[in-house]
């Protein structure tokens, strides 16, 4: 590795991650240095109002409002983006690459909507582009994902990748709060926003969720093709039902890779769809019921976890502070020496341009399912809510009556069933008479094996 | 990056860790192509007899008892040592590293006895070597440690890093086993040796700690520099104390770093030594109380996990298989192409020769204790038994006494106390004529903080 002088590095942006990493840049400089024989040195910040982060210390005697300038100053080597959404983000990066700088990046939108795009930028350019802030803050995700496991071949990667909405289900859980008891207390906390839609709907998770597939599966996947589904339908009951039977709720992003997730290829009824043994990629954002041995449920309030099934590895979980200011630096200050150390051994330019994903067709996901009903408890109404499932073939693995009076609920969760099939059996009991509603459909994960040493 | 020709890879050792990885190459070659760029190609294994390894297909066309001759070999890009020990790995290694290839290694003993020389050698001839798998085998640690965190100022490091006794102690724990059973049931399923003393007294996870430590912290730390203590120990009535009181009992290497954790650093009592304020590192291996809510306490049976609390990350936990051939190869292969990827590129040698660690003295380290006593059920007793915590400067944060016959057992814990005030006290009790015995004596963990958003 050859040194020659300190490493510049310029930061777009000094919100709550810019401003903690332009002071984790400062304090730590000199670890920095021993450890890795780099020398970092903060070059520029730009922001929008100078005098708006004029208390900024750390950051005030490197304020411009110039960005452009900021990316094409020859003298700096390495860009920071901080700013969040897609633009001027994503022309400043594509400037920054065109130079030939590096750079780092913790902006989940831009690198969801953008990353195949920006990838090929950093590929012509030979430098790196990095992104690990991007996904659960200071989890180390990314890299493992891109390096450790380049040669894994995975077959789901199921995250916590929502601070907000984990603390609501937590809070729901632990404290028996009802939903909108638990966001108004996020709310005066500051963990949900005074319009929480982006969190709570799942819309903030899905764009993680496409980074997380298109990293983990080296295709690329749109944020559209993520489907979606947010909290806001998890009721109390549901929570309460879950504990019962063994599990939490948790609004997971799901990504699944390979024949065996798509319809024919799992056991059970509902197979036959013509993609049978072709390898797609299926990523959903949507409330799931995990059993409470999964290393998953433990995770609790604000906190994020990916967890990641393999052929090789078998199981490994990733688990830490998931937002947050100093938290969100930290992982970019990672990507930042990894970047100058690149820079400098020109070792940079692994960004490679992924071939598109293969979607797998909606109705072919498989899973099994948590179903609560409102029936009347009247004779022969069992009869004819088994007769519904069985008539859609999906197969029924516990039943549980609660409450005898004339009203009652049913919990049902099924084997693997199809969504098609379970879609159609939703519909056929909402025609039953004796059914008042069809409550939650909430999906349910399988617990993972158990630990074996394997030798 | 410029891909020229296939990466040829050189095996040293095909037992179960270089068998699956073979294996592993032959498989994922085109995956690893698509996702990097890099084609692998295996060129040789070497092994001590031929005979032996012939029914192993993937390997068998490749293999050579000339060691010597694979690492000299001029077509050779990369060796990768999976002999264990450190004779003949660690002379091999050399020469591989001296003729500028980089080197994988999944050998604990060699790079937590020889790292910081043959980092020496990496550096000079610029080149990578790597050793994530020498350590919580599939779990991402090493490098998340070396790159991800490389600007984090980590205070603790805490890992389950032996699979053998969290086997056993999560027998003992679930199933109320004695040790002895819980060993035998470990020795029945091949997860324990016939002789078991390098995993259940420690050894096995004090070079871990070692390794650990003088990663996270970017300073040498020796394995006798370890302190050391298994889980022989370790009583049913231990474990059962333990779940009663919140906590379970988990085998723990601990390494911690920060004048807050010696002699006169911490609150309490005892200080006072030349050594406070100035950064010293501790690392031991002991069995430890891990409060229930802790992420550490829900790792259960062979798997493996690793805590890291750092300013800027606040807490991290990376999960996973931390044994078994082929968990084990995938960590192999993750940083075989890396160490391909860095050849290309120029990219390699990022190892640094680390300065020795300063080892804190033994008597400064600073613990909450679990203390355990069999008492005459007397007057006076207590009164007599709290004097000796109190001469000590120890002092007593919950007292529980069980069983009121001629005999009852007093547990206590402590609030943290110095360690040679912790000794005072027992040796103190040991005395006391009312005193039947001092049993178990356990570190207590303190539970981490809570989740917040932090924004």
């Amino acid at each position: 590795m050859t040194t020659v002088g300190p490493v510049r590095v310029g930061v777009l942006g000094c919100g709550n991650v810019g401003s903690a990493l332009v002071g984790l840049i400062e304090a730590e400089a000199a670890t920095i240095e021993r450890r890795t024989g780099l020398t970092l040195e903060l070059a520029s910040v730009a922001v929008r109002d100078v005098a708006r982060h004029s208390a900024d210390v750390a950051a005030a005697p490197y304020l411009t409002t110039d960005s452009h300038a900021l990316v094409g100053d020859p003298s700096i080597d390495v860009v920071v983006e901080v700013i969040g959404g897609t633009e001027p983000a994503f022309d400043l990066v594509v400037q920054a690459l065109k130079a030939g700088k590096p750079v780092v990046t913790a902006n989940k939108e831009l690198v969801a909507v953008c990353g195949s795009e920006l990838a090929s930028y950093a590929r012509a350019a030979g430098v790196d582009l990095l992104y690990e802030a991007a996904v659960g803050g200071a989890v180390p995700l990314i890299r493992p994902l891109r390096e450790s496991l380049a040669g894994e071949r995975m077959t789901r990667v199921m995250g916590i990748v929502n601070g907000t909405t984990n603390y609501i289900l937590t809070r729901m859980t632990d404290d028996g709060l009802t939903y909108a008891e638990a966001l108004g207390r996020a709310k005066s906390l500051g963990y949900a926003e005074a319009d929480p839609t982006d969190d709570v709907e799942g819309y903030d998770a899905a764009y993680k969720a496409a980074i997380i597939a298109s990293t983990a599966f080296g295709r690329q996947v749109q944020v559209a093709d993520v489907a979606r589904e947010g909290i806001t339908g998890v009721s109390a009951d549901d929570i309460f039902f879950a504990r019962r039977l063994g599990y939490v709720v948790k609004l997971l992003a799901v990504a699944e890779s390979g024949p065996a997730h798509v319809a024919g290829g799992g056991a059970g009824a509902g197979g036959g769809s013509g993609t049978a043994g072709r390898e797609c990629i299926a990523v959903r954002v949507h409330p799931a019921m995990v059993p409470v041995s999964h290393p998953l449920a433990s995770v609790r309030d604000a906190f994020n976890a990916v967890f990641i099934e393999g052929d090789a590895i078998g199981e490994l979980m990733l688990y830490g502070r998931g937002a947050g200011g100093l938290p969100t630096a930290a992982a970019v200050l990672g990507d930042l020496i990894d970047a100058a150390h690149n820079l400098r051994s020109g070792g940079g330019g692994r960004s490679v341009a992924l071939p598109d994903a293969t979607i797998c067709p909606a109705g072919a996901l498989r899973s099994e399912y948590y179903l609560r009903l409102e029936v009347a408890d009247e004779p022969g109404v069992l009869a004819a809510v088994a007769g519904v499932f069985g008539s859609n073939e999906v197969s029924i693995r516990s039943m549980e009556q609660v409450g005898m009076a004339e009203e009652a609920s049913l919990i049902f969760i099924t084997h693997e069933a199809a969504e098609p099939n379970m879609s159609g059996t939703v519909d056929g009991l909402g025609r039953l008479p004796a059914v008042k509603s069809v409550g939650s459909v909430i999906r349910v994960i399988a617990g993972p094996t158990t630990g074996r040493l394997d030798r």
